[in-house]
Order: structure tokens, then C-alpha cells, then sequence
């Protein structure tokens, strides 16, 4: 069984084009680990310190996000989504951190690796070369597949999982708000930019590549976490 | 008499350095008018349109800003900046504007005139091409001449000027400290990038170029306000 | 009577979409002045210099092209438009320039008149802040209008105008085909992105828009160049 | 024995601050494969395919370079690189593809590997976040590396390796001026924003930093390379 979140109509259409690389992402071998708390905590941990530098270079893609803006509306949203990121979901990464001994500052400066750092380029590339609707084609796997993580594990995690924080995170009711409001925002930007129904017109088809791209990018994330150790990974390159 | 307001070492530098431009920018006729209260009214709301619409380019210059920060502390005062400028500065516009029978749409959506246009895409250029540094050397006049502007006027302004309450918005304890604070950053910004002297760097001519540029584009967009008038201005392109 | 060229579709809806504007700009009293050869001899040469300035920053949006293609035969043909400006208009430039006892060195370090610095600055963040369409709808009014400008001077213009040299490179067979590839370019990159009647979608009003603001721009650059005197333009800022 | 090439003082400080990671890159058992001919075949057309790809973002960054340069002289070399690129490098790999009937469309839209796309947005990134120098600090890896690479073929390589056609490229005269134009450009460019000895100043270790780091992205280019196998690396995403 499967929880599918209702993050709007273009969350469903993105998600069903991603079709296998979507169900790769959101039921990784991470994802089941975190779950029944087999993820061993050097993964976790890892997971954890390379997810804080992803934080800083996805803040800044979203903060791209507010210098393609067209409308009001969407400045906002990346404004506030910019803001949601550092002061939250980046407090959560320093608190459990530091409880490992690992300060900020060494967060900051961590070796990114490859896979990390592979995705965050990719997302403000699509910035760059692309418009607002092709930065959100890449951004928004991350947004929308978490929450879906989130609410799915909330529904199937055992009782002592030891990442029972984690997953309150995302399967609160402030990240599903966010991703509600991000879907029906998208939703709003396709139709402003394409149309009613932007999945018939010639566009559609390199906004899905670029949303499923960013898909394989996040279970390749997953999958660096679970390949990953503590060890030598904070110091400087 | 004028007040010279302390916001750190690069704002001392480069305010000397822009020389009469400076002057030109902080004591335009424009500014004389909200003091002692001779400003016509219809330059004032044309003013406040045009300022809403650069609100919104200069929210987009601090938000890249948080695209080329390069230490933590860049990125929050890059997000907090974008924040109060979304969250205060433009609320205000939209206030007084409300009270002339304007909405926030029909703001958003003013004709932008020359010297608003030139002003904001010249900042953003100068992020597009430059680094952190450039950018911050064209977005800071308008921060700091602001602050000097309403700490002057604060002292020297007729009891009844009908600006009264533009002025205590600049000339108040938060948008000082907004000043003092995005002072102390561009020291530190600067030394990190340059050294503890970057005047006596080769670099130096071109941030005080930007910087120097960017104050005259102010000073135009004072020309502009005090040329302007309402009507008309309200039609979209 | 005018000459209408055929650059293909595009062209065609957004010259009519301008309207108004697209008349000041192609028949300005500058293009006038250089048909009749009425011209002063300061006002085109204050023009060049600040031509020469401008095909700086036009050939850098013509490079963001090539960065923002989404196929190779976009990137192609931004790639040879860099390459025609640097190695032929604006040698052009330096060669009359010379002449009067200007240098290169002089030209690329002259101050930026606002309406040139409004004009590029403007386009760039068209590129910065929406894709190829938007970008290319900055970027072509000054390359047809040119083209159209050199047509209808090459038929009406005296014998003996001074300005003749400049009228043949714009009305030349290879400036025309460049405006007539560049023309075909924009029906297949509309098609290949929106559908073959790019006027029917609701992003076709954004377009047109930028493609009217940059035409009124290159009116306010003839308008400049009219005001020009050569005395006091070459000193740095 | 290896042939270190002179490429100008700051190729030679950035070589020697890379260390290790440098070797890997120039000395990788698929650098090793070309050179003794024991590279498979199928390695060498996945890589050549690979790429391809490769060249296209790689000439968008040389691209941005335009955008981001200061001088005319900078503007020149980096169009020019745009233009090598596309007009003789690309050429070699269609040509090379073709005879094993692979056609420039299935070229261009080859599906990306992860190493190849983590490399090249990262040198974009580097673009976007910062300035001119960041940039080339980036770009200029691939350059110099492949001039070392090609100068140590010519003399090490077996007679009858099949990629000789390939070494040649990178040996040859051509290849090599553009990597003395590139390293002598360099040198100008840092003495101009920075100072003559630049590796004294704080920036330097972060330009340090990112040649590294491309250069390291280069290594992993190669292995994917090794690991190439042409069958099912055509279809579109």
C-alpha cells in the first residue's frame, strides 16, 4: 500500500511521467531503512551532514526562484520557502548533529560528494538555461517526494524506529502544508505561463524530463547515504 | 550640517569615494521637498508606484544575493534583507497607496519608467557578471543613502511635513540597524574575499565604480519622482 | 512609404504588436538625419562611441543565448552573432572612430549613457530572468529594426549623405540574411517550444511586451545619440 | 617520465595545488587505454558519445565567460574557445560517431551519465555564484588537462594505438596555442582583479579549491568512460 499525497493536479501528472523513477526515489532501500530502523546511524549521519550542504544549494536555487518570479504570488512563495529551509529544516540537521559532535561550521564546509553535488547544479542549471516554470520542474521532486516519504512512513514506521523525529518533519502538518501550497502554486504558474491543461502542449515534455531527472537525482542521494561512513567525510577538500 | 551615519569602514570609503555623486544621491531637491514639505503630493504617490516596482527588482537583486553568498552568514542576511524588503518596505508603499484609491496589483503592474528600469537591471547585471562583491557594491547605495537620508531629514524636517511618516520609517531604530548590520557584513565580506585593506587592492577601482554608478542612478530616480505625475502612469505597457 | 522586410512570421506579429513604437524607433529624426545627411557629425560619433559600448553588452546577451539554447542550431547561430558583432559592426565602429583620433581602448571604456545602460542591462535580465523566448524578444528588435532602418535608407537616402557607410552595412546582403536567419530561428524555436501559433498562447502577451519595451528603448537610444556631444563623453567615471 | 607543458604561472601553480588529484586525472587508466590501444572500443565511443554532451554545456560555460568577461580581450578568447568548440572539436567526435552510425541528433540528445552532468554544472555553478575568475578556476581544467594529456600520447603512445587521430587533436599545434593563449589570458586575468602574485592573496585558496575539484570531476569522467557500454545509453530519458 501506498499513500499518493493530493499536492495538486501537476504533482499527479509529474508523478505519474516519472513512473518507475518516481517509485526508485520514494521507496529506496534508505527510505525502508529509515522506517523499520535498520538505516545504520553512520548512514544516517552521513545522510544527514551531506543534506545540510544540498540545504545551502537548494536555498539558493529557491532564492533563484524569487529572480524568475513573474507574480507576486511567487515571490513570495520562494521567499518564504528560502526562510523555511534555514531556519528550519537546517535546525534540525545542526540540533542532531551537534548531538554527534559535529559543529556547523563543519557542516558548512563538509566535502560534497559527487552525487550532492551532481543535483543541486543540475536544479540551478535548470534556473539558469531555463525559465521559472523550468526551475520548478527541478525543484519540486524534492518538496513533493519528502512529503510523500514522510506521510507514508508516518502510516507504516515501526514504534521505536530511532528516526521517528525524522519522519515527523515531513509527515507534519507544516511540511504537508508547504507541499500543498507549493502544488497549488504550480499549478497556478503552468496555467499562467501554458494554459489549462499544459500537459498538451509541445513544452510539456522537457518540464517532465527535467522533473524526473531531478527524481533519479534524489534515489541516487538515498543511495549515497546508505554507501556512506563518517569517517573522513568532514574534513576540507 | 549633515549627519554622516556610522555603518562601518567600506560604507566610509565608498561614500568618499562617490564624492559629489554622493551628495547629489542624499541631498537631492527631491529629498529637501519631503523635508520641509513642499513636495507636490502627485510626485510622491508617483514616486511610491515607482519605488513599489524597484521594491520588487531589488527583491530580486537580495535574493541573488543568497544565489552567490559563500559563508552562512551571506545567505541569512541575503533572506532576512528579501524578507523585510517584502514584508515592510513595500507594505508600507501599498498602504499609502490603498488611501490614493491604488492596489497592490495595479502596482505591480505600473509602467516601470527609464530611470527605474536602468537603476535595478544595472544592479542585477552586476551580480549576473560579477561575484558576491559586485553585486553588493551596486545594492548597498540605496540601503545605506537611505538610512542617511531619513537619520538627516529626522533632524531637519518641518513638524508638519506631510512625509512624516516616510521619514520615521527610514530614520527608525530597525531600518538603522538594518544599516549597521549590512555594514558590518560587507567589511567582513570584503576581508574574507580581498584583505583587511581591499581600498589597496587592484580591485578596488571597479566596487567604487559600481557603487559610485548605482548612487547616480538613485539620485536619477529622485529626477524621475519629482518630474512625475499620476496619471497615466497606472496603464500597462 | 516604408519597406516592410520579410523576416518571417514572428517578425511580422510582433512588429504590428509594437505598434506605435516600433514607428519611433525605425523612423526617428536620427534615421532621418542620416538618410538627408543632416546629422551633425558630433551627434553620430557621440552615437558610435556609445554603440561600441553597447555592442559590448549586446554581444554578452548574445552570449547568454548560447547558454540558454536549447538546441544546436540555437546555440549555433548565438555563437555566430557573438562573432559577427565583435569581428565586424564593431570594428566598424573602431575603424570610423579611429579616424576622428578615438581609440579601442577609449571606446570600451567610455561612460554609459543611462538609455544605453537602461537598454542592455534590460535585456540581460530578460535572459537572467526567463528563458530563449524571452530573451530573444529583447534581443531581436534592435537586430530586425536595423535591418529595416538600412533598407528603407539604402532606397530614400541622398546621394551624397556622409552617412553612407553605415547605410550599406545595415542594408547589405550579409546584414539581411543575418536578420532574415535570425527571423526563421524565432518561427522554429516559438514552434518547437509554444506550437505553431505561438500568439494564441496566453504567455504571447509577455513577449510582445518585451519586445515593445526594447523597441521604445532603441527609440530613447537614437534620442541620446541626437543629444550627444562628443566633448566630455570619453573620461572614465 | 612525464612532460609537464608551460602553459604560464598560474596553470603551474594551480597543477602543482591539485596534487594528486591532478595525476589521476592525467595519468587515468583510460588516458593509460588510449595510448597503449588497449582501450575498448565500446569505452571509447561511450565516452565520445558522452562527450559530446559534455561539449555542448562545456561551450555554454565558455559562453558565460562572454557574459562574465571585463575585458575586450577576454570577451574575444572566450568566444573564440565557444567557436573551437563547436566548429572543430564537436566536428571530430560527429565524425568519428557517424562512421559507427551514430547520427549528431542521437548525439545531442544522448542521455547524460551522472559524472558527465555533475561536471558540467558544477563549471555553470561556478559561473553563476561567482565571478570572471571563479569561472575559468573551473573551466580551465579540462583545457590544460587534456594539452598535457595529448603532449604525453604523442610521445609515450604505442605505434598503432587506434586512437592516434584522437591524440593528434589534443598533440597538435592547434590544441596547444590554445592552451598557451588560455594559461597566458589566465595570468592577465588574475594580475588584473587581484594582483601579480595572486597565490598570496586570501581569495586564492577557494580558486585552488575549485580547479580541484574540476579537476577531480575530470577523473570521474574518465572511470565513467571505462565503465561505458554503448547498447542502451542512446535512448532519450
Amino acid at each position: 500500500m501506498n499513500l499518493v499525497p493530493d499536492y495538486g493536479r501537476s504533482f499527479g501528472l509529474w508523478r505519474a511521467g516519472a513512473g518507475d523513477t518516481w517509485r526508485d526515489y520514494t521507496r529506496h532501500a534508505f527510505v525502508k531503512g529509515l522506517g523499520d530502523g535498520t538505516l545504520p546511524r553512520s548512514s544516517f549521519i552521513h545522510y544527514l551532514i551531506q543534506d545540510y550542504v544540498y540545504l545551502v544549494h537548494y536555498g539558493r536555487a529557491w532564492a533563484l526562484g524569487v529572480v524568475k518570479a513573474e507574480t507576486m504570488a511567487e515571490m513570495k512563495i520562494c521567499a518564504a520557502t528560502v526562510d523555511s529551509l534555514m531556519s528550519q529544516e537546517m535546525s534540525l540537521h545542526v540540533a542532531v548533529c551537534a548531538a554527534e559532535g559535529i559543529s556547523e561550521d563543519e557542516l558548512f564546509s563538509a566535502v560534497e560528494d559527487d552525487e550532492n553535488l551532481a543535483y543541486t547544479r543540475y536544479v540551478l542549471d535548470a534556473g539558469l538555461s531555463g525559465d521559472y516554470l523550468d526551475l520548478m520542474a527541478a525543484l519540486l521532486p524534492c518538496a513533493f517526494g519528502y512529503g510523500e516519504i514522510g506521510l507514508n512512513l508516518a502510516e507504516t514506521a515501526v514504534a521505536d524506529t530511532p528516526y521517528r523525529e525524522w519522519i515527523e518533519v515531513y509527515a507534519g502538518a507544516d511540511y504537508q502544508d508547504i507541499c500543498r501550497n507549493l502544488g497549488g502554486m504550480i499549478d497556478v504558474s503552468l496555467a499562467q505561463r501554458i494554459g489549462d491543461e499544459p500537459e498538451k502542449s509541445v513544452r510539456w515534455g522537457r518540464l517532465q524530463k527535467r522533473y524526473s531527472r531531478a527524481s533519479a537525482l534524489e534515489a541516487n542521494f538515498w543511495s549515497m547515504g546508505l554507501r556512506g561512513e563518517l569517517r573522513g567525510k568532514l574534513r576540507s577538500l
